[in-house]
């Protein structure tokens, strides 16, 4: 085959969301750093996402009043949920189930993208809450829509130094043009099945760990170091030996660096010295600076997500949770692009087996023939 | 964009399950022309898809004894599949959540894809069931995998010729390389995601209405004409100047006619004399051959099916469950192949949007910052 495995720098299609040209992330032409130090809210950008420009003053307000307050479930979908989400499985298992089942009520077939990421987000938090046995909580109606995520899932509302840092995890981890789980919502956006469809085999996507999986591998492996008392460059040392991959680093598209594994990098810093994290946070900037030195791969944005979570009292089960809520927006930007496209993504394959065989000669059952 | 639209004739990689090259199906190098005609078994075709070569009679017969024993779902599954299969959503959304739901129970971690294709059948005919207020019936383990399935889920024993005949409805739907439904299994599975993450996307895909969900669709389609008592031609005439596409016509790959096109035909032909609808059947040849003369365009695998379905007594919104149960086999072969792969299948996309925004300059809310 005379073409790049994994469809590698293989244009699929033409996009006006977002952008990793020369290894620079922006969405609708805004640089992400830009707008990560500038403090930019997470609605502003999933406006801009939506629509690819940014919302006036009233324009946002009046998303964000309408986004929070879509952040409620239906009485039915929390009593399943309140089943479901009790099984001792994987969360991103019980959230791919939750997802399918947020498109199942009754008045579902004119869910808008708006309530579909509300309740979305809703249904994240609620997941985690169940987990952790705590009470649900309800929206505050004047808070923005990544304070209430917040909020939802820890039970604790942000300080404004802590809802920065929050709305810029939540910034950078909003969209990645054609990353394998955005892809795969196009794909199926691209047969005209439903949001929800779209949405469902995205976080399918999104579990696997060499995608939004890998921030909880990340977790493991220094857990694994700090619990078994180990050196951590033995550690990927022995890993990297049993031809292992090392999560949280390397990346198809940032050969030189990701750019969201900086900022991510400084809020990582500070949340770890506030709870008293730091020294995880140390050993990673040993693995950081060995696997760069040694393979030259950099961290990438599952890297330092990791401890982040950590930091905020999640359960690393949960931590892909996180991403999914987040990425929802840029999946629904990419669902609502593809379906304007009216193409299917229907590709190739180049059938390499033995060729012209007979049935006849070969079957077992010639006989009763 | 240089690129043709939707990855049409790009090759995403190779494979040893399947080739469509000329407009000839095969499977593993074996015409699926002469499979049907031979009367080959659902099972056997499994067989074949899975390992690439055909079983002796010994593994044939291992192979179908041991599928049949796992048709059969865990009692916590069933009694969440009453609840959720009650939903007065479509079948498909309905069998989205069931297919992640398969994937939540204890003892998944350890599932292969022989059990995965066996619950899936089980599940898709247990949700047929209880949307006709049946009860569940259990496997006869003397008969074959199409049989137990068609006898699951409509509660008739096929007769020897009904057999064969469903047998190969299964084997014709059983694999088609690198389709919209398989593709997005495959583009899941290169994360290393779960096999049940894998095959509830694969559902999303197919759900939708250019791919799957068409054969639903040509039922409505007959049903329009006949119960508006319409003129068939000025129906599909009136359709298309209102820009509309006419389902179960056309195809990415076959743009000479779909081979397995020609076979349903046959059995829907045979299908409707027996069960009174030689009419409807009429009504297809009517519009197939102006389709034909008008647009170029051939019935696709769709086109009868509908039909077939419909004299097997299903209705038309469970027809597209009945294709995934026969393409399961198709998507964990291709699974499994895409495992071995190890190759993270994410492409890359042309930004074409305005450049070099200055979010400080732009935004809204700079007079806070
Ligand atoms: C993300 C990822 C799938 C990108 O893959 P890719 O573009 O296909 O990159 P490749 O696999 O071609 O990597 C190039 C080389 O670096 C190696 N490599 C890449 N990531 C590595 C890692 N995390 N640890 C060790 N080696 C790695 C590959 O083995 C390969 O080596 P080879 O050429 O000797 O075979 C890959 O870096 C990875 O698996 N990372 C770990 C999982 C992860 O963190 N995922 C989250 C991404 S945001
Ligand atoms: C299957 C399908 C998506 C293949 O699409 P594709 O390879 O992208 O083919 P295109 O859309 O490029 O078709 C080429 C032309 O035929 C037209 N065409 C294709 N299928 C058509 C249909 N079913 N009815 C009317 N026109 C059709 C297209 O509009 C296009 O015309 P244009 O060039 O004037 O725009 C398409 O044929 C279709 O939508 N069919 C109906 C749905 C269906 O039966 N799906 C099941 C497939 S097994």
């Amino acid at each position: 085959m005379d073409h790049p495995k994994g469809l590698a720098g293989i244009v699929v299609d033409e996009t006006h969301i977002s952008s990793t040209k020369n290894e620079r992330l922006t969405y609708a032409g805004y640089s992400v750093e830009e707008m990560a130090k500038a403090h930019a809210s997470f609605e502003e950008v999933v406006y801009l996402l939506w629509k690819t420009h940014l919302p006036n003053r009233e324009e946002l307000e009046d998303f964000r009043k309408d986004l929070v307050s879509k952040m409620v479930l239906p009485a039915e979908t929390i009593r399943l949920l309140l089943y479901i989400a009790r099984e001792p499985q994987h969360p991103m298992s019980i959230l791919r189930t939750t997802t399918s089942l947020l498109g199942t009520t009754n008045d579902v077939d004119h869910d808008e993208p708006p309530k579909i990421l509300a309740k979305m987000l809703t249904a994240i938090a609620a997941i985690i809450r169940i987990r952790d046995d705590k009470p649900f909580l309800e929206v505050d109606p004047d808070l923005g829509v990544a304070d209430n995520f917040l909020y939802m899932m820890t039970g604790k509302k942000p300080d404004s130094e802590l809802s920065q840092m929050f709305n810029t995890v939540m910034i950078l981890h909003a969209d990645h043009e054609f990353n394998a789980s955005t892809f795969t919502a196009r794909v199926v956006a691209s047969t005209f099945s439903d949001y929800y469809s779209c949405l469902t085999a995205a976080v399918c996507a999104l579990k696997g760990p060499l995608h939004g999986g890998a921030n909880e591998r990340v977790f493991e492996m220094l857990m694994d170091i700090v619990q078994g008392d180990q050196d951590p460059i033995d550690f990927v040392k022995d890993q990297m030996a049993q031809g292992r991959k090392i999560m949280g680093f390397g990346h198809r598209i940032y050969k030189h660096g990701d750019p969201r594994a900086c900022i991510l990098k400084g809020i990582a810093e500070k949340l770890a010295e506030e709870t008293g994290n730091i020294d995880l946070y140390n050993i990673q900037q040993t693995l950081a600076d060995y696997m760069l030195e040694k393979t030259g791969l950099h961290p990438n944005v599952d890297y330092y997500t990791a401890l982040i979570y950590h930091c905020l009292g999640l359960e690393k089960e949960t931590f892909t949770l996180v991403f999914a809520a987040c990425r929802t927006s840029g999946w629904l930007a990419h669902v609502m692009e593809q379906r304007r496209e009216k193409t299917l993504i229907r590709p190739n394959s180049e059938y390499v087996g033995p060729t012209d065989r007979s049935y006849i000669d070969d079957t077992c059952i010639k006989e009763v023939l």
